[in-house]
């Protein structure tokens, strides 16, 4: 099996100042073309540490992926160091990246200077990777490491640019790398916890046959993720797939990287149907989930956040007796919320929360962390059904925000599925 | 300077399952406490790669600190690694924990199984943290490394409990460590892009005295935050960063980790008055941006996401007229759903958005990445002052959106000033 190694340069990760997500979405690449991931790095803009860490990754790995420390505004350090390592003589210009890059800063305005000319060039040992998305060239070191062997990849950190790169990156590897033969399902489910999944599928998992992998992968966001994993021929796989759907029956809604907004969306255009959306405690998360995906607006229609009691009367048309007597957290208040949306928007299907998320607001009756939820249904002869459910979270203000939109999104895509 | 690694265990991360956003936040905290990062790694589950990895970190650095390898469904690997690192003979319990642990377990309905039992162990030789989010405790492990003077921290995974005991983790390394004498001042922008900012400040930097160093430190949220270090004293840096200030003007809006809600709040609440949105190419995200400040409710009345024209109309009141004439994305259109928002929610304040995120739906007039922004004020006459503003972005979905928001935000807080 291929190994790899995940390398960072620049202090703005070491310092804290930026997550690192390109080591995330590498890690993931690679990991689905079966190639196995050793260590993750992130190092300083620093020669000595530069040249040692990458050294030492090149001698321990077939392939090392390093993101950083290239860009307008950077000392050459980096760039220098990838000389050395590639035992390049000095600097030769990339052509392709000149031509690209005259036509990015014509784009931006702004003419072609001193500093941005280094950006084409490239120790004269790789082969350049074309970066159409900014100045700095993906880079390919080969014949590196203890082996002889190895094979550094170069990209600029910004992410959009590293994950545009990523692309010719894997070709490269599929085309110079002999890869183990692995295939991967991952069936996604919302809506029963690990460990009960765990408790459901314990038989057909004890009888999984050699070389079948299971990974239980747990997101708030995403609900439990099921990754199976097969080497070699992958004759199973698909097999193992469609008997873990059929043992998780609704719970499973997608494959790969969907989500609930990407199951949502499918559903509702495989209907011609539409929806919309009633915030309180979640405050514009759920739409901003549902318009994260393009093509939205063929289905989505729109929300009120009525964070406001006043604007849940005003505008969605909650009446101010039910506010009185239940408070807005309220199986009641979440009905009228439902159904006003849907009727106000005009749309098929609506989505509704109100709760507590904290760190204050809740009461012994009401606590932090506990929300009403409703999905509802314009059925044919006008009349609008609403489901409810009552969910309670214990968990910081972000992810009990994460945790009621999730949830809600879970209850429109059932709600859906019956109608 | 004390010197300082950290470290994740954990195969989640090593595949890229899960962004790790628990390496940054530690970073920046020591950064904060003048402790230098040699570096960030991330090792999987495994014995040779623990021992391995956590004693050359110990050799290397004086402070360690290692998240994950911890928790009820994991092997043990993690903390028999440690038992080896800290010498320690066998395990004791911690009584403290164990009794933080019946509370959790009881809180969720669940009895102390043998698996939880196991958690409150710890190796014989460390003194523990404990941890009230989660059953696994901080440990720290002291006298290690080549100089037998270094520290390891171990703390659980989940970025919740791992944050909830790094105030504990400071304290103690206050407490046995003698640390430079280090000040910050972090003054946070919006509106000048980091090379003019640069330009501005250029006579200013250069003089900047011995030992006191600046780091610009751009965001698409946040804008760009210029932060101000002096080791020693701290003589010279309250001056420094009121000159920083006054340079800049109104492009300031905060300090440290204020970002543009926050600011926006504190106006609003200095001044007893209330905001609304209405979004439509940002999707609800200035929302969920201002929601989630805690106690928001007190300013922030709420928003419509209007993402389908009939919402604008049906709901905001943006007349047919102006659609039929100069389609969503324009100032007219910009101009009715600010005014709309602000009347229809009954806010003193509103910000709207109207434009084309990508990666589709843009033409030669109304490129992908183009969007018009407006800020709305209610005068005291009752008439409607609205600030629009084009601008235009080149960067995927996500990130134009996120553009669109921050200075639609920036906007609003300008005309917030200029009330």
């Amino acid at each position: 099996m291929k190994t790899a190694t995940i390398c960072t340069i620049g202090d703005e990760i070491l310092i804290g100042q930026i997550v690192d997500t390109n080591s995330s979405h590498i890690a993931r690449t690679l990991q689905s073309l079966g190639i196995r991931v050793l260590y993750h790095l992130s190092i300083a803009d620093d020669r000595d540490e530069i040249l040692g860490r990458l050294s030492e990754a090149l001698d321990r790995s077939d392939i090392v992926i390093a993101t950083g420390g290239l860009g307008p505004t950077r000392d050459d350090i980096t760039k220098d160091c990838l000389r050395i390592l590639s035992g390049s003589e000095g600097f030769r210009d990339s052509e392709e990246q000149y031509r690209i890059n005259c036509e990015i800063l014509a784009a931006r305005g702004i003419g072609m200077m001193a500093t941005n000319r280094a950006q084409s060039q490239v120790p004269d040992r790789c082969e350049v990777l074309p970066n159409h998305l900014g100045t700095a060239p993906g880079m390919v070191f080969r014949g590196l490491g203890r082996n002889g062997s190895s094979v550094l990849y170069s990209l600029p950190g910004v992410p959009f640019e590293a994950l545009g790169l990523l692309g010719s990156v894997m070709g490269d590897i599929r085309a110079h790398f002999d890869l183990d033969s692995i295939t991967h399902r991952t069936i996604v489910t919302f809506g029963i916890p690990e460990s009960v999944l765990a408790e459901r599928i314990r038989d057909w998992e004890d009888a999984l046959p050699q070389g079948v992998h299971l990974a239980y992968l747990p997101n708030a966001t995403v609900g439990v993720r099921l990754r199976l994993t097969e080497m070699g021929g992958g004759a199973n796989i698909d097999r193992l797939a469609e008997e873990l759907k059929a043992l998780l029956g609704d719970a499973v809604y997608g494959e790969g990287d969907d989500d609930l907004p990407t199951a949502i969306g499918r559903l509702l255009l495989a209907r011609g149907k539409t929806m919309s959306a009633a915030e309180s405690c979640t405050g514009g998360r759920i739409s901003a989930l549902m318009t994260a995906i393009p093509g939205c607006s063929a289905y989505y229609y729109g929300s009120v956040t009525s964070y406001d009691n006043s604007v849940k009367v005003n505008v969605l048309g909650v009446r101010e007796q039910t506010l009185r007597e239940h408070g807005a957290v309220s199986e009641e208040c979440i009905r009228e919320m439902a159904e006003g949306v849907l009727r106000r928007l005009g749309t098929d299907y609506s989505v509704a929360t109100s709760g507590i998320a904290g760190p204050s607001g809740g009461t012994s009756e009401k606590p932090v962390g506990m929300a009403w939820i409703a999905a509802a249904r314009r059925n044919g002869d006008g009349s609008v059904t609403v489901n409810t459910r009552r969910v309670q979270f214990r968990s910081n203000r972000a992810t009990n925000i994460e945790r009621f939109a999730s949830n809600a999104l879970n209850l429109l895509r059932l709600t859906i599925l019956e109608g």
